[in-house]
Order: C-alpha cells, then sequence, then structure tokens
C-alpha cells in the first residue's frame, strides 16, 4: 500500500476504508492479490448492477477489441453506438411508452447532471433551481451547488448562487414536506424564485437510502406542473434496475421532464446520458460538449447489458425476490440487537440501508469489522451512520445470504467487544 | 444516419461535419461501415495520440478482460493502478524532475479542471481565477467559467462569478500581454483581486493553435510567484507528447502547481488526472469524488502506453521530424495559394494551424471538402477560421503526406469551383 | 399633476395611490395645494412617528441654520454629531443597559442593511446569511437579496447568492418554523450552510404586519448563539419608539448584535444608524464610507427628538393607550364587516394590519376609497392584501379616532357599491 | 474628541485626517469649536461646490420650514419637488437639449449607481456591466462590484458577479486603452460577454483625478452604440458644475444613456438622481423604491441653486478662471519643489490632482501638514498618493490664492523638516 501513499492524493477515501490492494472480480467477488475473496456488497456504488466482469460484457469487449471496432469517437457516428441507441429506444424507452432524445455527455454522472441543469436554464431562461435536503448530485461545480453535504461545501469554492433547498420526503417526521415547496412556491414574497427546475433522487443513495414515497413523488410532479418547473430525476444511483424496475420512478408513474443515468449503464465502463423530453431538445449543435462522449467500449457493453436483462422481467423478478431476504434478514439482526442497536431499517429494490439512529460512530465501525469478515460494504448519511447495502442486482442467492451473514458476524463482534470494553472500564 | 437524427440530441456536433458511420480504426485511419479508409489528422481532439486501436493497447486489454482483471474501481488500491502509478513515476516524473502527487478525478478532461480550481481555491482562500482569452478548459460550470468562447456562454447558465480573463501571448500583436496583467496586479484599484490561480494552456488548441512562448510563459511563472497565486497548467490538449516532449511546458522550463491531464493518458480510454505539488496536497479525505476515477482499464492502457513510449526518446524524435515536415508542407500551400488566401502557418509539434485571415467562413468549408477527399480535419478558432492538424504521434511518414495531399486537393478543389462560380457571377 | 408624469420615471408609486399635491403638513396631517387637509395614517412608511413638521424639531433646525451650522460633515467630528452621539448613549443606550458601538451609513435604511451584512460577513468569514419569508429590507444589491418580495427580484438583476430564506413565525399555522431552522443547521447535509449572520425584523412592515412572538425571538437569539451566528434585527420600520418601546425588541429580551436603524431617528430627515457590539467593530478606519452618512440636521433633529420623547415614559404609555383604541376599532370594524371581509386583525403598538383574507384586491381599493375620505392609508403584504396602520405616534386621540372613522366610511361606501353593482348583474 | 472614540465605530475616517470639532462653517470655510478658521479645499468631497451654508439655500431652507412645507415626503407628489422637476428641465436640460426622464433614488450616490446598474440589467436583459480600472461607484453591494479599489474588496463581502474592468484612459502610457476594450468585445472568444452597460466617470476623483479624454469619452460612446451596450455616466463627484459645465461630460458631446447625479445636487442636503432616456424608462411602478427618495428639503435647495447658479454663464466662466490660477500654482509649487518631487499636475475644472510620483507616503503627509495651517485638503488614488484639490465653485479668488499659499507653506516645511531628519541622519 506504500506506493499509493507516496503518490497518490490524500483525498483517496474508499481505499482507507478498504486498505488492500484488489487484483480480480467476477460477479459479486473481489479478489485480493493475497488471492482473499471478498464479498461485494457496495457494487461500485451502484456502478456494478450487472456484477463484476459480467462474462457476457467481457466477451463482447473482448471482441470488440479484436476487430478493431472504434473505441473513441468524440461525438461522431459509429456502429458501436448506433446500435445501443437502437437498443435503449426499442428495449428501454419503447416498452415503458417514454419519449426522450438522447444526450451523451462525459461519462460521469456529474457531467450528465452538470448537463440537464443547463439545458434546464437554458429553455426555462430561470437560473435558479431547487435541490432537496440530503441530495447528492456530484462534485463539479454545478453539481456539489445542488448538493447538500457540507463536506463537499467550503466557503472557498462553493457556488452558491442560484440553487434552493427544500426539504425532503419525511425530513420533518410525518410532516408532508411538499407542503412547504408549495407554500414558498404560492407565496410571491417567499423569497423563492420559480426555478428553472427541481432535482431529485428517487432514493437518495449518499444521503442515506432515503425513500421518497409515491405520493410524495407525484405530489413533486404536479407541483412542477402547475408551476411550470421542469422535473429532473437524478437516476444515477438507483436507475438501471436498482430498484427492480429500469428507472426507478416508474413505480409512481411520473414523467419526468429530464432522466440524469450513469453508473451502470456502461457495465462498469464510464458513460452517461441525459434523457430530455423531445421539446427541451433545444440545444445548438455542439453548445455541449466533453471528450469521452464517445466512449464506444461502454458502447458496447451497455447494449450488451440491455439485450440481455431488460428483454423480459427476470431480473426485474429477481431484484423483489431478493429484495424480501435483504429486508428480512436486516429486519430480523435489527431485532436480535435491539438492546444494544437503535435501528431502522429502509430501503427499496436492492438499496437497502441499516440506520443505526442512537450512536453515528456505529456504522463506520461496522464496515471496518465487516472488511475483516471479507465484506465489502459502505456507509451513507450526513454523519455516515447508514450501513448501505448495494449488492451487484446478479448476485446469486447463497451469496447475498452469506454476505448478510458476515454482516451479521461483523456486529456481533462489535458488540462483544465494546460490551467487554465497558465492562473493563469498571 | 436516420437513427442519429432521430434519437439523438441536437447538441450532436461533429457527426454533422464527418457524416458517415465509422465502423473500426487502426492507427491514423477510420473505416466507414462502407470500408471506405479515412486519414485521420484530428485524432479525437487529441485523445488518441497514440492511435486508434494500437496494437500494443487492445492486446493488453483483452489480456486483462480475459483475467478478471479489475475493471472498476472506485479509489480503491487495485493492481492495475499501483502499475500505473509506479509506471509514471518512474517514467515520466522522475526523469524529469518533477515532484507531485497524484489525484485521479472523474475520467474527462473537465472532471480534472474542476478538481484544479477547487483545490487552488482551497489552498490559497482565495475565489478569483485569472484565465485567458481563447481558452478552453470544459464546459462543467466551473470549467466553463474560465472558457472564453461565447458559444458556450448563454445568460442563462453562464456563471461568470469569481473569474477575470488576461489576454493570451499575442493578442495585441507585438505588446506583451504579461504588461497588463502585471499592471492589473500591480495596481490595488484596478479591480483584479489577486487570484488564487491562473489556468492556462501552452497552445490554445480550442483557440486557435495559440502558442504560447517560452519567454510570456516564464515571465508569467515568475508573476504567478511574486503574487503568490498558484499556477495551473491545462495540457489535456496538448500535453502527452502532442509537442515533443512530454509535458507541453517542459521546453519553458517551468514549474507549474497543478498540471491537469486527460485525453491520450488513458490511451484513448476515458482517464484524468491532477498533479498537484506535495504541500497543496490539502484535500480532507474524499473530499473531492467521482464515480470512474478507478476506470482500470484505461489505466492498464496507460501504463502500456508509457511503457512503450516514454522509455527513450524515439516518440519524441519522431515528433520533432514529423512536425518540420507539416510546417513545410503547410508553409508551401500557403505559398502556392497566396493570391486567393491570407494564411499564417503556426503552431509547434504535431500542433498546427492553418490560419486563413482573409475569409473566415472557408476553413469549414475546407474540412468539408477534406472529407470529401477522406480526411478527418478539424477547425479550432473563435470563428473556426482556422485549419487544425492533430494527427495521431504515431502516424508514418507516407500517410501523414498522403494526409497533407489530400488537404492541398481540398483546397485546389474549393478554390477551383470558387473560381468558377465567380466568374459565373459575371 | 402633468409635470410628474411628464419629466419623472415610470417608477414613481405612492404618488399614483395619493394622486394630489401636497404643499404643507403638520403633526399628523397633510395638506394639499387646494388647502384641503388628509389625515396621514402611513407617516412615512414609519418615517414620521414623531409627526410632520414636529415644532420642536423645526425650531432647532430653523435655530441650527440660522446660526450656519455645519450642514454636511462627511464622517468628520462636528458639534451636532457630538451632541447626538452622546443624547444616544446617555438617553436610549444606557438606560437600557445597550452596550454598542455606532456607525453613521448612508443615510438611509437600505445603507444600513448593507453595512450590517458586510459586517457580519467580515466578522465571520463566511458568506451565507439567512433571511425570512416576507422580509424587507430594502433594494440596494445586497438589500434586496435579503428581500423576499418578488416584485423586487427580476431574473436580471437579483443577487440570489449566498443568502437562504427560512420561514418567519406564524408562516405555516400552529408549527414553530424555528424547528424547521434548527433541522437544517443540525443536519450537515442540509444544504444549508452556517450563516455569518440572520436578518429579521421582530414585526415584517412591509412584509404583512406579521409579528414575531417573544418565544420565536428568544429562540431564534438563542440557535444564533448555539451556533455562532450573529443575529442582525432590522429595526428600520418598527424601532423609534413603534411598538412602545425605543426598540422593537426589548419586550422578548434579546441582545442582538447588530441593529440597524433609520427612518424616524432623524426626525423625518435622512439618517441611518448601525449599532454593533463592540467586539464586532473590526472594520478598517474607511472600509466602509458614504458622501451623506454626516448629515447634520438630521442630527439636530435626532437629538431634539431623543432629548424630547425618550426621557420619560410619556411617549411609550401613550403609544399603548392608542394601540387600545386601534386595535378595540379595527376588531369592531371587522366583527361590523364580516358577512362581506375574513378579516384578522393583527399588530403590536402601532403598528397594525387589518388583512382581508377573502379578497387580495379589497386592501387597495379600500386605500383609494380611504383618499376619498381623505385619510392617507396604504397596503402591505406579498399580493397588497393587507391594509397598514402607520398613525404618527404623537397623533391626539381624537385625530385618530376621526381616522379610524374616515377608514370605516371607506369600508361602508365600497361594500355599498360593490353590493349595488352585484344587484345590478342580476 | 473622546466621545468619538468611545462611541463611533473604528470605521470612521477622515475624523482622523482632520482631528478637530467643527461647529460651523459658510463658504469656503470650516470653523472649530476653538474658533479657528479653516480653508476648505476638500468640500465634503465635492458636495459643496455651492460653499458651506450658502446664503441663498439657508434662507430657502429656512422660509420652508417656517411654513411648514412638506419636509418628508416619500415619493409623493409634493410642491416642492414639482418646482424642482420644472427647474431642472427648464434650467439643465432643455437648454442642453437633453431628454431625459428624472428618478429620485435613496439620496446618496451609491443608491444611484444600484438604480443606474439595475435598470439597465432589466432594459438590455444581460446581467455583466463593464467598469473601469480606479473607478469609484460607492460601496453597497452593487456599486461596490464596480468600484476597482481593494481597500473596499474583501473576499468575504466582494460581489465579483458580472463585473469586468477594463483599463480606463491612460491606464498603459499612450496606448488607447479603448482599443483593447474594442478587442474584447469583437472577439467572441475573449471571455468578456457583451455587457448590459459601462459605468464610468470622466474624471475619476477618488481613483486620482484621472481625467479621460474627449476622444476617448467619444470612442467609449460610439462603442456602446455599435455593441448595443448602455453608456452610464456617473457624475456624482464631478457633475453640478465641478469642470464649469453642469455636466461633466458636455466637452465630449456625448450623449449618455443613464446619468447619475449626487452630491451637490441638493446643495449640500442628501440628494441623488438617475437621469434615463425615456425609452429606457421600463421600470414598473414601485419596483424601486427608498424611504428618503423624496427628502423635499434637499429640493428646496436644489432648486435655489439651479436657479442661482444655472440661468447664465456667470459659475462656469468663474469655474474656468479659478482653474486657471490652481493649475498655475499647482504648476509652480510643482517647479519649486523638482528637486525633492516627481510631481504630475492634472486635472480639469476645479478637481485637480498634485500626484507625488516618487514617493506614495508624501500626499497624506501634505494633508496632515495642511491641516496644521489649517487647510483642509485630502488625497486620492490608490496609493493615496495624490493630493486632491476640490474647493468649493464659489470662493473667492482671494481665498483661493490662501489656500495654495498654505498647500505650499505645507510642502516648505515638511520638506524642511525631512532635509534636516536626513541630514541628523549623517
Amino acid at each position: 500500500m506504500r506506493i499509493f501513499e507516496n503518490l497518490e492524493s490524500e483525498v483517496r477515501g474508499y481505499i482507507r476504508s478498504f486498505p488492500t490492494i484488489f487484483e480480480t472480480s467476477k460477479g459479486a467477488t473481489l479478489t485480493n492479490e493475497q488471492g482473499e475473496e471478498f464479498i461485494d456488497f457496495f457494487a461500485g456504488a451502484g456502478t456494478l448492477n450487472y456484477g463484476h466482469n459480467n462474462p457476457l460484457i467481457s466477451e463482447a469487449l473482448i471482441k470488440y477489441l479484436q476487430k478493431d471496432g472504434i473505441v473513441h469517437g468524440l461525438d461522431m457516428a459509429t456502429t458501436a453506438k448506433k446500435e445501443f441507441l437502437q437498443s435503449f429506444q426499442d428495449t428501454i424507452l419503447v416498452p415503458r411508452n417514454l419519449d426522450y432524445k438522447i444526450q451523451f455527455t462525459g461519462p460521469t454522472g456529474t457531467n450528465a447532471v452538470e448537463t440537464a441543469l443547463k439545458l434546464a436554464r437554458l429553455v426555462k431562461g430561470r437560473s435558479n433551481v431547487v435541490s432537496f435536503t440530503n441530495g447528492f448530485h456530484g462534485l463539479t461545480q454545478g453539481s456539489s451547488s445542488v448538493t447538500g453535504n457540507n463536506d463537499y461545501r467550503d466557503e472557498s469554492y462553493i457556488s452558491r448562487s442560484n440553487v434552493s433547498f427544500m426539504p425532503f420526503d419525511g425530513y420533518f417526521g410525518d410532516m408532508n414536506t411538499m407542503s412547504i415547496f408549495r407554500k414558498f412556491l404560492e407565496d410571491s414574497s417567499s423569497g423563492l424564485d420559480i426555478p428553472a427546475a427541481v432535482i431529485v433522487e428517487t432514493i437518495q443513495g449518499e444521503g442515506g437510502i432515503n425513500v421518497a414515497s409515491k405520493e410524495w413523488l407525484q405530489e413533486l410532479e404536479s407541483i412542477c406542473r402547475e408551476y411550470d418547473i421542469l422535473l429532473i430525476i437524478d437516476d444515477i444511483q438507483v436507475g438501471n434496475g436498482r430498484t427492480g424496475e429500469f428507472f426507478s420512478f416508474e413505480f409512481a408513474g411520473i414523467n419526468p421532464d429530464i432522466i440524469t443515468i450513469s453508473k451502470s449503464i456502461g457495465g462498469g465502463l464510464p458513460m452517461a446520458l441525459v434523457l430530455l423530453k423531445p421539446d427541451l431538445d433545444q440545444w445548438k449543435p455542439g453548445e455541449h460538449t466533453g471528450t469521452f462522449r464517445g466512449n464506444n467500449l461502454a458502447f458496447v457493453a451497455a447494449r450488451t447489458a440491455i439485450e440481455q436483462y431488460w428483454q423480459n422481467d427476470d431480473l426485474s423478478n429477481a431484484v423483489k425476490y431478493k429484495e424480501k431476504i435483504i429486508k428480512e434478514e436486516l429486519q430480523r439482526i435489527a431485532e436480535r440487537f435491539k438492546e444494544e442497536l437503535d435501528v431502522e431499517v429502509r430501503g427499496r429494490g436492492l438499496a437497502y440501508g441499516f440506520d443505526i439512529k442512537n450512536d453515528n460512530s456505529i456504522a463506520g465501525e461496522l464496515s471496518s469489522y465487516a472488511f475483516n469478515e471479507k465484506l465489502i460494504i459502505e456507509t451513507c448519511g450526513s454523519e455516515d451512520q447508514i450501513v448501505k447495502f448495494l449488492p451487484p442486482l446478479i448476485i446469486d442467492e447463497e451469496m447475498l445470504r452469506e454476505g448478510l451473514k458476515r454482516f451479521e458476524k461483523a456486529i456481533e463482534t462489535l458488540m462483544a467487544e465494546k460490551k467487554e470494553k465497558l465492562s473493563g472500564e469498571f
């Protein structure tokens, strides 16, 4: 690890939580240079829904490289891009009755978010945007301005212009927080200028697995319609099937104006899309660009994944089946440790949070103890107080249960040590 | 092409200049679905310095995929990343006596620029930044704020805070433009607040192949030292050997505080780096992140390229040799058409501009006529008035000359048509 | 009136509500060029607490002019300024146990607000500021950024940086809105950066005579202490005795860090002050200036008023006495018209609102009908839906009752006409 | 003076330069509490063009107060305002063939500037504004953003959005600085967005008595026309006859779109105006307000001054006559001390600078030595390196010469002491 400490910036993060050098990976496992195998419940923060080195994807990439398919294409027309477009249209959009133009952006989520915000402001001619408490949308200047976490908001670089934060669903207990947003909009002296857009995640992944309800999302959509505000769903972390459906908002029956997609769309390779309602497509040619918006290897991977997993309901059904397991097990574990831990289990699809309310530091310790059990699992929330479960969607039942067992073991060990330490103090 | 028109956003750009569907590519050529071969003098806007599908790189990628090497690694430690770090340190930094910490950012140039600006502001505790006329640094909010071209600056979305523009080298003819910057800094009532950093390209690639002189860069560096301003070199387009040396600023003997690298570093795959002086490494862990900052396929490609091309001077020498050819040929062509065209030929390494000063529209027409000759070549400059030559560095002499011949043919044809049209008018 | 229409900008406002040319004034009355006398329940929007041409003040001004006292003094030391400082210290601050440094700013409320915001940011080194829904603090750039009413917030000129709006007391019915502010502060991912300061009125004068309760103000103060936020009370409209006490916040027992004072302080002449806790006095000499911060005529008027009205409790007691009259009468009138109008009467001291909840247009009509009855009275609130009662504090009981009678007459007439019109429609 | 130190904020400035308590004043003199008389070459920073306590003005004010004329009128119609409007139109605008709508703003220069900037942005729908190096336009947020001096630009409170600074006339020696502005406008990639307006002083009063030439102003006007940019002349310090003509730009024959007026317009009382071309009068009623925009005492004073001094050329001629005296004397003094001091004398009308180029600290010392000679004179320029001569326009020749003599005496004394000190060191 010395080489990373010497050469890499102090900004490095996950390497500190999982201090080993990984060499290979497959499906839901990572293997380090010592040959130790870890179960991955983090999945590249939602990038590896189809698993590490999915064999179908790897095979397609190898074939493509072997025949010298275009690798880097800027935004020129290529066969790989054409085929991806067609697949996405036929397999994802048409069956869902969705009509969007597709924009390829620089291949990361934050670039998609920047693009969405820029377009919304351009179309509406208003500069204000509404984001939500605990929202996370990326860390370039525009995206970080709609990201709530003050770990990323230093006085020296934060751009605080033209963004207003409203409370997310559940932010004030049982109160319907949409009533707050509505009042600020209704009252012409509230200080809230009608925004060009709202940007929202249906489940706040970094923010703590906060799940927006169907009703809340529907009310948000209807407020947007009423006040002529564009609705941007940031589906970067919980789209691509994470909730069982391809888009995380399908369950609510809403119809966003703009959707940002990234992470798993490229099957593990960098790729990002913005979907926009055709009437919003008011860009001038070349008005927004980016060198790697034509990452053709990712197009090959993306098309392979779409055609494999989204032409029928198998993956969706599997996600729902595994959700039941994860939910039941986490609730059982929470119940088992209820003396020591005040836990709320919440989530949707294969995005679950194990929110430890009585002590903010435990989640981080659990992540570390889980690593000792050869389980990769991360925390989320403003104080990293929530353990986040994001296994690859394609994980098999056995490994899922094994991972949950390791998590339970981690708690056991930690709780035992705490008890010992406590008794040692007397 | 219908599918692109139907499904893709109007924002698409290069596809309009080069309206054919490319399927495969190799070295300096692209082949379309009809099997027609094009010589590529654009090289992915500087991303393909090592050529399309460089066989060494493709082979390394295939091997890596076959052995299930980690593809997506967030910022965890991986074998591929370790090996890249070691290679970059040993092959690039150490021989040049350079001491930098390496930060992996989201894998596009604009993410590296955003990171550099954020870090500079953080370290200096000042929010102002100086950029230069005709600078291009990307199109996310922070990067676009330091980008001059008003094609990318709409009232609705531009962030104009905390950026001041100064004239680039040569902006006012023979006048030393550094004297303007210096006067604004010296005068405490100039309205220019001492910036945290200046960000500058040594050759403005999008801005028109404007070449900063050694003396200008040295004076810029010494002004930065004098006023405690960080010097950021954006080496995204003209680094990676484009000028013959790995970094484009080496010829000037300057020592930037921060360097942004992207495009060709990943051998055609998305990758970006920020190099920062160790004392600037004041990030908190995880303060700046990005899902794809661990694109391990790119690390494999990058390491392969570095070890192949930068352990001796062969590539550097070849670039210098080919620069002579390109320069002589362009000057000869300019001379040949001097009655019709008022041309300035300028550049450094394998970045050359053919600046047609008497008519802004000709460069665009030439790009189009060149396409008919099966040559891919783009324009640059604020009015797209300059033809830009950016062939892959590994292009062989024969193909380089063939490309230049096709360019000459394009001029011939265009000039002949213009003459004909003109005579037809009388 | 033709001359105003021809020569003055369209921006003129009150002249449209009260379309006559006033020539002289005295106490609570204004007299137009035709010799018609109007009772003034508007009092220069709170500038004429001591009445028009208060004889003591006029006399002092005339004497001062006759002896060639300094009129314009920049911020040099003058006898008039010295005497004002001493009086303000002895008569206002010391008896209230208040310890503030006094800063003279440009002689309008907005200049005081700009100064307060600038100082707060300077001292705390944070740029964010919190303001409240329906707050009004002036219309220069800094002040308008903390003013909620969108009549003053055009996309082209609003500065939306570094200001967050929180709900004022009562904004969500019975809910304690301080709990919303507190939650946003507690949660480090709320998107609300800890502000340098909050700026608040104890009664929102322009915003609709919204009265903050003692408990709400106390909780605000304690939140400010807890999070090291400066508390700025904008006492421009409702200070200077309007509530019965000199400062409007005295009743709550809070201790603001910064207080802005203007309007009536100068006895009708332009004057503004910022009071700042001594430890906040971190200005460099001359860091904030303004040509007319030494309006010595206003100092003479101010000192006269202070010494006349604030050395004993007579004025305070009179205000309380007249408050009872105004409140009872308005409630009686509201009761009388309860079939037609859904009215809430609210206020404190001699700042009362007659809030007509069933029809936003009636308040404006009433102002106009009252004008016909020779009563000057204005509206407030985001939709101008509230009639605002701000008589001079020195009004005598008879004239107060006469004014209220005229107001009642205006309602009678308007209601009768509405009924007639309605019946005419059938 | 103890009372000021104890009670007033540290921000106080001029009181430190002129540490005595002034009690009365008349014409060009100030008298302190000890009865000592000072000649005033500062004139309230340009506020007292008509002298202290001008007898005509004092008399008019006393009469007005005695008859209970309206003192505070918000923006209601009053007799005093009507008469001012008529006088200003008849005496100032019509004879100069100028067609402007008049807007009364809060009664200070900075309020007029804020209003002008807001209106320009509103009308043009562009947020960018160009200001000039060493420009001073006030210290509220909008005005300070166009003010260059970094004494007023702290990182914590400066608003740096939407303002670009260009070099003023003479900023780069003989170079025509308009060519720089023009190039930035012509080049669509310069980073300078076409501004809504430029704001400029014809003589930079605070900035160092930098005098714009006729040609420079004319070129600025023609650039504004060419690029559809509004031309705002800030005539606050050098308007009102300071240059001999009522408006300081008359000599150049230009026709500004917006003019800001304050300081001397109210004859020493707080008052400010914005003049706007009728087609720019796109305000909604009440869109920009301010409590003291109807300071009727100032209207009375203003009308008196206009009718007295601007119905014939006497004052203009007197200014020109006295300019000759001041210029010749200052040049003579400069010549006399040329061994010790490298001085440039420059100015126009009765605004002159004595710019001591070899030592920035001397001007400040001279101001202090002059005070000992009973002469009030201030410094200006970014380093306070220039002594600024701004006597009342109505000063008589004898007192003007006496003041200049005192200034010369101050230099003599200072130079003698310096020589002595120097020789003492050996």
